[in-house]
């Protein structure tokens, strides 16, 4: 049984760092400026690190105010605290489809470093210009876990599914117009892609795609130890 | 004004070749034998050929006794019967991703001939094995209309955009599973795609897309002679 | 195998002309001040023109301090600079049903203009008051291609696919109210429509239908010189 | 207060003949030979006269055993027994499509008549050859109300919305395939009519539109009377 | 043949009175101040009165300095130049559901007031109080022709369906919250009554809905006359 | 912490008669023949009865050749065996809008039944007679819960949620055809209902308003006992 | 038949108190300053009590002049006049999913508390970390009925259901992103949840879960005094 | 660039095994017995095994006879030849909801088998019983990877995501009715979960979630080793 703290509006998952190996990161849309800022300072005074995704620039400002050494990123509203423990080996390779998608691509690329991953990152590789990507294959086959980043129609994950021997998350964006349903037609493409090896996050999702990639390289970390 | 045939239980545009170029194509499903009959009758009579498309094959018997030297093709269920009086320049390359999507892509392919194209089929060359589609790169770039059918996520319709200078024309096709909502999701994909020059028309229909490349062909045929 | 340049933000298409026949067209929703003026700017340099669609008019207004020769339209939100190296023969018609759709008819006359098309505009002549539209037939009937581009129901393609012998390209716009949604109710109808030669492009896409019927014409034009 | 006859599994609405000029009609599909046969008889007992829609064959085939002088059509499979009180003045018009939406319409048209209507019949006058259609405008404008049956993209109704000055009841059909989604799409479309005029029932409706022309030519004549 | 008028940005209905017995009223949304200054003086100079529906107030107001005999009503965001030339005979019953839908309800209205009709106007007498519509039961089956206006689930259309033997022409509004999905909801629910009599126009739709039953009640005053 | 058994292809919850007062219900869809056999024999072992929804006829045969003194109702597909341990006071009535809801309306009415309760059944009151419904206001306006099923749009569930002060419980059914999509607009349409006091189970899940009404007698039994 | 007074824009059910226990709650949301001062004064008059829910703040500032002694809780946005009559016995327990979804889960309990009920809440306790949850079981087994409000996937649902012997009303919440659409995913997932004895209410509806669970109670208590 | 090999039908693209370090995998709904029998004679020539998901009986029946060491699954449908190469480090555990989830985790457990995995299943271990899931906490949380495969509502997906520090496979599948959608109810919830470390693929795609978590099992295995 893991155990929490009671903050009134909130109670703390403090147990998570030992249960999962990383302290809970805040999802900060939706969380007023007084919420957040003690749950940030309960974390930091628990864990000695956090971070909190999609956080509004405005109250990112007092924030700062709060702990000055932290790091506010405005592209993907990302507020980070700290680092990692610990390096793992391999590398996450983030790739994106096209300029529009670089905060969400970033969000993922950012979360998997605060967690411990060396990130390497190819963008506006969108698939109608097929040799900017094959240009990169050596750099997406080396990877451990791949993470794919594309609006429209979302077709960069199953040409690079059909690439590499790795794990590949895909993260459609809400990036697009029209048919594209802000992101649901680049989900469903990249649900029923031809590709095997494929899984996929919610629509703008970075931080789970950057999260899911980090267990998978602490899997390979912990099992290379034992 | 264009002018009609009335059959009673239908209108028959007899006017249509030569406000077209093209005689009336008959749409077989949801059609009755009897009324399949009579107009093919009278089609054959007025312009001495004729084509019906998604014709199940116990019609298909029955008519194939009355015109014995018609064709019907039983993966695509057509009917054919006389040819195109002229074979225009250049050539119409059908692409298809899997094997499942043969039966859409035949339907283009013996559309188009049957109006007078040249076509060169390359089936199978879905992007989740991207080299095999690249091995016809110089192929699909020689053609004068590119036709593309493919089901699950309809990727390859982007990849093709980006590699070709002509009109391609995407067709979705019903064939796979789960949230791919019998051709929806390819539909949606191939409308947002990134890659420009792409067209689309209804899920499973080989015949609308052989159609569009033959009026394309007739257009350069025409355009050419003045 | 072509080639790009790595602009940090986003690898550009350099190679586009030579592949396709035109340069790299720059999609301006969701880019920032900078990295589109930095595209334009190389842009220009390479291939001394280039068009941006979908350009906020803030954003339009710097741009035309650095290039005072370039032409901003408002309407359909289109910045140009430079022309077409050629004009193709034959002309492109664009149709709209209703005065809303301005914009987007507009931004498809204008991308096909750019690229060296001669394009006839024939607007308000929705399927409602069916007189003005077959007021211009033989306008639409002496064309190479006809772009429809219609919101409410759509219904204005499935009239001119039956009317014309040339290829037809459908845009439907989000002009509408109620179970329009968006644009998603004339893009299913135009897709379903029962006259032959329609194919469809996205929601809005004028750029799209601009384009496709300019490819049309530059394979006319390429195939009636060799 | 109305009142109704206790059946077990239903209660009849042996009231509404005088609240509504029309004795109730049976929904045949759903409901087992023995309740139709049941709800047959009693409706004859009480006004003379029946109308089952949507009836199976194989209980139309019982139920003609009971009832000879009845009448069974099984393209719309509609039963009938007796005729109405009285002829309407003027005419209903009923147009559609395609030759496969004929069972909608006649459903719609069998019902007007048993209703009291003159019915007037032009069917496969789908808008992709407009010329078929408007060489009836005459007819459709001397209608005092119009149904318009079609499926595909339904554009038919807002063509002919456009051409009358009478009330057009539109029914879209199930006949299409791909993104037509059974109905769904013409629905939609004819939903958002450019046209006014129009209002719409649901898919394959045919009885809907054919009660709502014939209570509205009932109005005309006790209006007229009065 | 009917005529129109070219007016650069729009051409002009100018026949549809002579056809369909009413001038062409001007859809207010989506035109610019200028484009409907221009449509109004014309229309009112070529049939003496003029209605523009969703007429946002600002332009209004302009449009009330050129026109200061005309009326604006801000609720239903209708204007209106002149008169009806005849009252028919009879009387349309508006309901409501609720006070949220007036709006819409009042466009219905106006539109038949503004067309010839006498209006009854019964609001607010949604179905969770069923006795509050029961006590106008009377009212509302002495009319010629009901129009009901509801949001949320759209009850009201098959409640009132089951009252009268008179057509009903439902129209869902966009009022509502969660599931109702902006008026989707009760528009499928309307379509789907299990009540007869009932046809449905487009969500908000109430122009629509009073168009239709001014065209019934000319009907009805023509085919008195004859 | 509760207790299970392991059958090997299921875990049965052995424990639940302590924990919610009731056996487990069987739901038959979707498990062999022997899957169920053994079960039932489980449970009945354990509890001394058992009951099975939407068991396939032919199953059910097999299942009373071992269990002659059960109880198997073709039309809602219900097994039972062994009766309910007490009754609880007051009563549940279950309304049905149509003929065709007899089988949802009778797993609703059964399941109570077999669970404890006192049930009421008043069918075929759907709202296009609304005297129908209004007959029987006492009966409903008695009990202590009320089980509203109704297919088409459902609106049955909005007059009946105005009329008592008393919960009820709506069941959508897959009633319907067209743009009822087998029973989400009537769910969709009870959602958003205009009256309080409604809450909504799944589409047909006739089963699941026969548990809730349960529950409640079960905790108006209880606290009427303490 | 219940009566109402007739305010012009609306029928007040004055009636309701008698009929159902309480009186009519307000719906804040769409009426107009005005309105509502009316309504609320009126209801006070004939009542002593109020509730209005989703009641903007500058109105609600403007209202607390008229009625000092009254309460606007401005997270839930509910204003309060007056307080129950009596104190149900037995607990209602409001759970939610996240810290975002208070302004819901208040909603449910204000509104409940003020209709007479003792109202637990336990807040944050989402199944992602399921020992927060279960370290409240006993709490939640002993309450008389169950509110669960969740955005997200809303699988905090299913979970209660299966603990608890008491009915659980669930409220789908529109906290969340990407294919959330904005509520719809929990609500249905909470429609086809795994666990017995949960019933649904609309999107961020708490007003209706915490009705519900009243008059449970409300039915639990006159059924103990019986 | 890898290459392929023409069977005329398909492209058989024997390179995988190098590329990905396992050979194709056939999927065998939509494709004849005759393309199956020559594919799977070719891979077995080639690598000396094969898997066919998704293979119907009675093709299966013909496959084992060309092959009598091979086995076919009737319950998941999965024909195997020869066995993995090399047994992988650590666990995959595959849980699943309900009895009915079988075929789909058995797909996934048999999938991961042959590609080399060590798979312990845990069946039958929904969330409406939580105890039983909590009783096999341990098994779970000492996997590598977990795969979740669930109907109905797809809740399980959550709650094991907050359990484990490993990455999670969600499936959703088929199994369910009403607003399940066949599926994308727990599709949609299992991609909002409010858990981290999930990720999801297609309704019922067993083999992918197979496939996947072999491939991390692959990574872990070839990272321990260098």
């Amino acid at each position: 049984m893991s155990s929490f703290e009671e903050l009134g509006f909130c109670k703390l998952d403090t147990d998570r760092e030992q249960r999962t190996g990383f302290p809970e990161v805040v999802f900060g849309a939706g969380k007023t400026k007084e919420q957040i800022a003690v749950i940030v300072t309960r974390l930091i005074e628990k864990h000695g690190r956090v971070m909190v995704t999609r956080l509004a620039p405005n109250i990112a400002d007092e924030l700062m105010l709060l702990f000055p050494e932290a790091v506010y990123q405005s592209i993907p509203r990302i507020f980070t605290y700290g680092t990692a423990k610990r390096l793992f080996i391999g590398k996450v390779t983030v790739l994106s489809g096209g300029t529009s998608d670089m905060p969400v691509a970033e969000e993922a690329a950012i979360t998997a470093e605060w967690m411990g991953c060396k990130v390497e990152r190819i963008y506006d590789v969108g698939v109608a210009g097929i040799d900017r990507l094959l240009a990169f294959r050596e750099n997406i086959q080396s990877a451990n876990v791949v993470i794919v980043v594309a609006g429209m129609e979302g077709a960069l994950a199953s040409v690079v599914g059909g690439l590499v021997r790795r794990p590949v998350i895909a993260v459609p964006t809400s990036v697009g117009y029209g048919c594209h349903f802000e992101g649901l037609t680049p989900l469903l493409s990249m649900m029923t892609s031809c590709a095997a090896g494929i899984s996929v996050v919610n629509i703008d999702n970075g931080f789970g795609a950057g999260y899911n990639a980090a267990i998978i390289q602490q899997l390979v970390a912990e099992a290379s130890q034992s």
